[in-house]
């Protein structure tokens, strides 16, 4: 049985090939999830782990086996000393792309269902012309499914990532000035029905925290506030292992704890290719963000001027994040060199008055760990989300 | 049969009376969240709702019975036509006690199995010595138990609400330094030995939120921000109708989100209380908040000048809370008299920079809606969570 059928997902620009809603049932999903985390697990550890019964793991097992979703051995034990194969993901059965959109670069990433990275792509972009990108876009996912080895019908769905915040809960996105083509329009639908593939917008910073919960901090961390720093300032915030959204999308949207009179100080790399361009001696202005970053050298003078004046904004946003969540951690990520994030990282402090001497215990902050852009990473694992997990 | 017998809760000081851990299951949990929520509920309502199978229901259902915890119609219909009545709570089941310990008052609450509020008792009490207040609290606990009709062998415990901030993740908090005897000590050790019962002691603004999510504004709003406006200032934070803690139960400790340097114009009552007695006229010096608020005047010139001076960490306090949470609501309370929590919304102002005109959506700004002392209410709910929610 093909996991992939025809029927247009609703609201998602018609797509070509798609997977129904609801596909999956909420006990299937959490057995998914169990089966992904700690695969390849027994039947009976499936049964202690959900307070399900065994009877109702071997039901629901054999009807993920039956759609291709996990693989593993006969359905139940055939005899003492026989137990049954453990399950775990049929990583083939399906795949899912992950794409964040930057003013001044593209970068693609595609998963299997079992999590792994098959093939990533990333290049300098200019993205101000939406109508450019998309047709782009469709020959990196030709290229992608073929260095990943799939068939594009395996393909549920595209994941993107863009700045900006969401001004409803109907995914308009509204994008930095420089992204006007992007801003405030149902990108879902015009970017599926170009695509021919049903899509999933998320703002950057969410989409990072999103990434960084399964392929990065989140695998010592469970609770963290992430803090995007790229041409913008943006973020989002994993609670007990999950994205916490907000109720418009914009949780972790950490600019928004500053005064706008010090917005122009704010942690951005804007601020940083503004500072390096007019530094005399760096030998030629760079053209962009993605330039920058590409030749950064933590020895430039403009680096000790960034600290300098970003400092009272990052103890700020830290501060807040620490205050109203107190996570287990605070992750800084997104385009930032980790030359510089170390650099930050060493400099920053919290807002702090002990009583008694004893202050309470700040979150651990960290550099993003995810290793590859974890905005692509989190957006690819949105379609995953919606049909599986 | 008895819901309470007689071994001591682990690490509770001892209690004479108290239920076993571990109590509920996870499903009968479940099934008593729904029943207090959305009683009188038929079965199959229930196992519409919970994705159980009318069997399970019946089952579950009929151990709850057993344990005198819900009441009831039989447990299988008897015919078409003839439905089993609805279940709903055994009130009388059990009763839980809240505490909240201000510097200079004491209230308390009485709530029942279906969290009713069954008694209340407020007073000024200076509450510096420790040993003095919790004899009172025992005086206070019998008188509960008469006003509200119930044997003390039903009381599952006592919620103790407190001002300050958690140290570690074992209940010692950092009390202010006028609650020094509070301080840096085990207090559910101590508290539980002097009243015989297991105590649960929360963060006054933490326990707030919990207060208001049940009693207040959580009927319309899931998620939310409280900032607690006491002497001092604190808050918590309720996510998805769940309070969300943090690592060490300080998420919401909103003086973390203001420079050091601003704290001293932050808004508590402490605050109001110096410009109010600083203020020439007002006939005589308050010797307590709590006297303060009992005389509150909206036309006091020190009100103006208190909003003035807070203004500016009111902003940056809402700012942090809908940036890094965008929660559907921040509620104002605490001790803070409803006629100044009304002025403070109406001044009260979020850090703006719109993007082609549009900017996010804020959250609704709510005065506390539980009518009682929210700290105390909430600390209530402390013990029912734990045995059987």
């Amino acid at each position: 049985m093909d996991i992939v059928s025809t029927p247009a997902a609703a609201g998602r620009g018609a797509p070509a090939t798609s997977v129904p809603e609801g596909f999956c049932s909420a006990n299937e999903r959490r057995l998914l999830r169990l089966i992904r985390e700690k695969g390849p697990i027994s039947r009976a550890d499936l049964a202690r782990e959900t307070g399900l019964t065994l009877q109702s793991i071997v039901r629901l097992v054999a009807a993920l086996m039956e759609r291709d979703l996990v693989v593993g051995g006969p359905k139940v034990p055939s005899g003492p000393g026989q137990p049954s194969l453990p399950i775990e993901i049929a990583r083939d059965a399906a795949f899912s792309v992950g794409v964040s959109i930057m003013d001044d670069a593209l970068s693609a990433v595609v998963i299997d269902l079992s999590g792994r990275v098959r093939a990533t792509h990333e290049e300098l972009f200019d993205t101000a012309d939406r109508g450019r990108v998309t047709r782009h876009l469709g020959s990196i996912l030709k290229d992608l499914s073929g260095a990943g080895g799939f068939d594009r019908s395996r393909l549920v769905g595209v994941g993107v990532a863009i700045p900006g915040f969401f001004v409803d809960s109907r995914g308009a996105v509204n994008a930095p000035l420089v992204m006007n083509d992007w801003a405030l329009t149902d990108l879902e639908a015009h970017l599926g029905a170009a695509l021919e593939l049903p899509v999933w917008i998320e703002n950057d910073g969410s989409a990072a925290a999103a990434g960084e919960s399964v392929y990065g901090a989140g695998q010592h961390h469970r609770s963290f506030a992430y803090i995007h720093i790229a041409s913008g300032l943006g973020g989002g915030v994993v609670l007990d292992g999950k994205p916490w959204r907000g109720r418009n999308g914009n949780a972790g949207e950490f600019t928004g704890t500053l005064p706008p009179s010090t917005r122009p100080d704010r942690p951005t790399l804007r601020l940083l290719l503004d500072l390096v361009n007019a530094q005399p001696g760096t030998g030629r202005p760079f053209p962009s963000v993605g330039a920058l970053v590409q030749a950064f050298d933590p020895e430039w003078p403009a680096v000790e001027t960034w600290l300098a004046r970003t400092g009272e904004g990052v103890s700020a946003i830290l501060s807040a994040a620490a205050a109203v969540l107190d996570p287990d951690a605070i992750v800084i990520g997104g385009r930032i060199p980790p030359g510089l994030t170390l650099r930050l990282i060493e400099r920053a402090h919290f807002y702090s008055v002990p009583v008694r001497d004893q202050d309470r215990r700040f979150p651990t902050l960290v550099a993003s760990r995810t290793g590859g852009d974890s905005a692509a990473l989190g957006a690819a694992t949105l379609p995953f989300l919606h049909h599986f997990f």
